[in-house]
């Protein structure tokens, strides 16, 4: 799936419920640090190895990536109300990344 | 660009500059924490009217572009480490949003 | 009650549970970011008038005081683990803030 | 300094500015968020060992204090908005914390 298929799902599956009214701007940015907050939970009292072991687990695996899913739908519903392309938006950012942070120095 | 693809250029790109010490779970998470703090900071203090005005600027357009983008890029980083496959992992929780909330209720 | 008194309190209550261990700065820090991210909730989707109005509920303003009341603690916590002086530390912001903005200027 | 000192400072500091009237819910609850995402840069990469070993460094201490006190900042000013008295819940916080964890248990 690409952000524009994203998107278009995203869209579709809240016209149908009327929720357009309540995607305003900043109630969507809200949205998006919400839902990192509740995956930062995941985060907040083990060690990274206590973390990566308790992945093993695919109840637990399955948990941080719904968190992980949600912010990314509230940033897709966010970049639509901003006439924002996210694929142009990712693919630009790894440009600039890459002018950044030059691999010949590292 | 899918996820599977960005996941694949954002570990080499990060390989080639030594950074996987840096990869830790919870670095990573913070990481995405920090660069939401800054896409909030474009939501701070106009109002949606206001917000909705300011992004027809392609270049204020691109300055939150970049934000939604860093975001996006450090939980694919993250989901890399958690062994997450993101496609996956969208697609589950559209196929839950589905259920929690069945259109014909609304 | 002012920093002091709240520091030596929660570090006392700490202590006694014998959970200093998980008292690192980076646990800290994303704990402080996920109580944020509770109290946001309640600001995600009603419109300011609406937040208002649903505060005069005492229940309601109770759940977002307690969430306030949790980011100041996971802070103060924070700044003990760093040795910093909490009140010292708001003093110093309110001179920065005010060299920073002065009041003759708007 | 108590929180309700603190909170007559800062609305006096506020309406000699003529600034409430950006001070509404969603807008002071984006700007805490904001403040804790520029508090998380400083925990971003290194180690909690790193980080103990830089705030030794005053300037680097003061920066870190610098954004805590930003987000208790606003954090007293969204109390003040929402009628809260935050040192009523603080209090009361610490007293739902000593029932929900009851020292002898640990």
């Amino acid at each position: 799936m690409d952000f524009r298929e994203l998107e278009e799902r995203l869209v579709a599956f809240r016209d149908v419920r009327n929720w357009a009214k309540y995607h305003t701007p900043k109630n969507l940015a809200i949205s998006a640090a919400v839902e990192l907050g509740e995956l930062l939970e995941h985060f907040q009292w083990g060690s990274d190895g206590e973390i990566l072991e308790a992945v093993k687990d695919p109840a637990k695996r399955e948990a941080i990536a719904d968190e992980i899913a949600d912010v990314v739908i509230y940033l897709t519903l966010l970049a639509h109300e901003l006439d924002i392309d996210l694929d142009e938006a990712v693919e630009r950012k790894l440009e600039k990344n890459g002018e950044k942070y030059p691999a010949k120095k590292y």
